[in-house]
């Protein structure tokens, strides 16, 4: 990552595993992009987890959901994400700090990007209230239960893939 | 404050107390510089807490630090942080967070503020390693038993202005 | 405290300052009052803190507000709350949770009632998502700057109290 | 969970692993016990971890372990917490408390849960001093080097269990 | 500071307001004076803070508990601690860590005083859980109610001194 | 582990996976080497993680790491820690305390080895600012993806070690 990309504080970088993207992480999204000239929601192809979605239903399901947001796009990326920020010329990362437990591992993080990478900051937006308690990993618990009690936390795209996914009869 | 101003994302509201301003707000007051096209420090005229320097003092210092900094300009203000942002067209309050004891009370004045003013952004920042314990209570305790302790900790304006407050001999 | 009286876990004891009571104690005190037969508000009289209503006037502000709630009831008390609810024969003391910052003392103050009062059970409710962020101090806070932004913060006796003490006309 | 079933707000769910039992639940169990008319200990038939104990196993124990307490009885659950509580018509679920590092993950659950359910509550409780640190996990760690360590972390039968399974001989 | 003093791992200085003495911090003295050759408690003249007891009361009692621990000594100070630590050539400071929100406080102090003072280091030391919950705060409150329910909390010179600073009489 | 083994407090264990070694846990090593006559440095044979570096690599790492370095030894360890300690004669564990979230873990650790063995005390340390982010899992995920950006958080020969398992050319 030698080359000196042009890094553009109003382009913004927005990384994740979004398995799947739920109505938090929209409402993120969409702050970010009155914000900033450009939004890139970055789906991380992280090969360590065992994603319920394969990284191209995540990027399709993110690309549906946002599909009238003019100047926000969805890509994967692999690697350290201070190199694709570059790559991209997003002189900005922006990340949602929900939790007293998120905000530890977000400084530790924040520190090894500097360090890796001086000239790419980090912003961190804080939830509505309405979403504080939003995750992916509470969404595909319940989606394995009972995906009708899902309406109001993901986007519709998502909750027809979950439907047809876990099909109901199950029951409750 | 009904009046519809025009609030810009690319002016950024950053407020403290800044009794005094430190080298910790000084990076952070730079890093906002190179994001947003103007960085309005704003100093909180606070009348509940018992400051070491005045309102005057405190903005006066903030001046003579940042003199060189372009597109930075400090300025006193008394009321609500969001009607101010409001009032001067920003459309972003920058807040530096340090720690996990922040984190909370940080999380809660966001609910207060989105609640109170939806149309003003928050974005917070996480300091440097080097500043992390950086905070102007620590600088007033010292300063109290030997200032020039604090070389480093404060802008040079700060370090002789804190010498005339508790000229030495004190010793240690 | 040494004569035996009989505690009812069927009745609850809610302590607090209640300076003054918002929307946030009122949902906790609700739900209380569906779980047990008796919930009994009581104000602290507490010597140390300077607060902006006197006794007298929160236990009012709590028993107006309170007036259609048929099993609960607002007292003062002094001393230690365990002695309070042996009192009583309040088999329970109910107490919100609301912060990481919260927990902590609770669990301290816990440890020391169970010490000094092992007959005496504390239950604890966690806020609905909407009061999280409610507490006293900011209330008092905003209502000198601006008490009309406080609607929906508090019931309205206690806005009216407010605009009382703090009349507008200081504008924003 | 579409019936009307009767909660009552004297019936309560105590749901967990229970991977074994070991004392820190059991004083959780007893002080519920003296608190509410009926207490159901739920075993969650956990699909995704890995017990040491088999589900049966697990209720065995506990069933063993609370033979004599008369108003406490045991069972297996699987789906939804919230709605086991409805269809044992338990008004409220019981959460033991323990550390900072709960409490964060308890709201969350909390909220989700009062957005599943609003008409189920989930009372807390801290810990007495003496099982603060019990927790399975650790009594599993040990009793895997030598189970004679864990007297009096554990009831009887759940000790007498764990030699079975781990014979010493390994000695230290 | 600039006498180059010889500092000496065997030798603790182990700071506090000591206001007063508790037996949780009887406990870490205990502790300490079998690790080290020499145990200096010292009490800080905490010129802002409001204290029970003067700085000479405190120090008094801390001598007549202290009196049968051969290698541990009190003394009182001012300024700051690694300048203390360093005339009395302790090489080592030791801190109690009850709680989470005593550890970041705790670990700021300890980079402010190793950019103080490098050579003098820090040692933490876990209370016993039968006083994870001590602190002299509770123990002032609950001598201005009820002394007699602090037996247990604090040396027996301590409770008597309380029991003279607030007679009973006062009941609860 | 019946055996009465003296203990000195002039020896500590240092327990931890090392996996690898890595500069803050040197920075640990050699501040507690000052402090104390013989540290062990004791590489736990965790069986249940799944570690980058065998139990030998990781020892064989340390001792290289540590050759210069008079009074620090380094071992491998199954079994309890505190049990460890004691077969050593070791009278203190040095434990680092990075994070509000490593301490509640750790106090929960130190309650169940006073238990266990109420000889042996842990002391903790917490890190110069400059390591506060290190740790072995970072470390491993970038090594992963480019090892040259690990200069400076580890020693010479664990960079080394990563350079032949991880070989560059993957570029970034």
């Amino acid at each position: 990552m030698s080359q000196a990309e042009h890094l553009s504080p109003r382009v913004a970088l927005y990384p994740g595993s979004f398995d799947p993207v739920h109505n938090g992480h929209l409402h993120i999204i969409r702050r970010a992009a009155k914000l900033f000239d450009r939004v890139v929601v970055a789906v991380a192809a992280n090969p360590h987890k065992n994603p319920l979605f394969t990284l191209e239903e995540r990027l399709e399901l993110l690309r549906e959901t946002l599909r009238a947001d003019g100047n926000v796009e969805a890509i994967t990326f692999g690697g350290l994400t201070v190199d694709n920020a570059k790559k991209l010329g997003a002189g900005v990362i922006i990340r949602g700090l929900r939790l007293v437990s998120d905000f530890e591992s977000e400084l530790l993080l924040d520190m090894h990007n500097r360090r890796l990478e001086p000239s790419v900051e980090t912003l961190y937006m804080m939830p509505e209230k309405e979403y504080i308690y939003f995750n992916s990993s509470f969404v595909k618990q319940i989606a394995r239960l009972d995906v009708p009690r899902l309406e109001g936390y993901v986007p519709d795209c998502v909750f027809r893939r979950l439907l047809e996914k876990f099909p109901p009869a199950r029951g409750a």
